[in-house]
């Protein structure tokens, strides 16, 4: 029962693309990752993923061209199913929230496949 | 399929300790809520709870005098059938992430019971 610190926890990794478990609440794990550039093209078929800016600026592209932007302070739930891509054009700090096991590339296999279930 | 922003959500409601939900994720709900003073003591038996200050300080105080103080930044998940009761000397906003239906006072009436699923 500690409480957690995400500025201490975001200091104590530097990996992008790497999602680190910080909490987990009855089956679900809250996670920081650092992101930058294009993430690949994936889905889950089992989850809403949830996505909160905690600094920085970042994109999540859709098929058709659709994309949100999302900045700090402001958080998206990616849909079952969707496809979609992370971005960011510099460095930016997320928290995402989804069941315990999700994989980070989904249902694609990709050299950015973080190992799961690694917490910092 | 919007994205949502936290400031504009906050102020789009002043009333205290009656949250608000933002967002869903599968049968999950992200709620903003505003406390002042202090809650109600009371547990929920069926799941665990997680606290983010987005603004200000709060202190959640447990039995036996133990309690944990948050600040901006900072979370705390309070296990499923621990007693517990939520305080903030000044407004505090925070986001609370937890199962929909669960009741703000879980095992308690009270006049700070809160009617559920109230969207902002």
């Amino acid at each position: 029962m500690e409480k957690v610190n995400f500025a201490e926890k975001l200091a104590k990794f530097s990996d992008l693309w790497t999602p680190k478990v910080i909490a987990e609440m009855n089956n679900y794990q809250f996670k920081l990752v650092k992101i930058k550039g294009e993430f690949v093209w994936h889905e889950h078929h089992n989850t809403d993923e949830a996505f909160i800016v905690l600094e920085g600026e970042m994109r999540i592209e859709f098929e058709n061209d659709d994309s949100v932007e999302l900045t700090e302070g402001e958080m998206f739930i990616v849909p079952r199913g969707l496809r979609h891509k992370p971005c960011a054009d510099k460095e930016c700090r997320v928290m995402l929230v989804e069941p315990k096991g999700v994989v980070n590339t989904g249902n694609v296999d990709s050299e950015l496949t973080a190992p799961n279930d690694e917490w910092v």
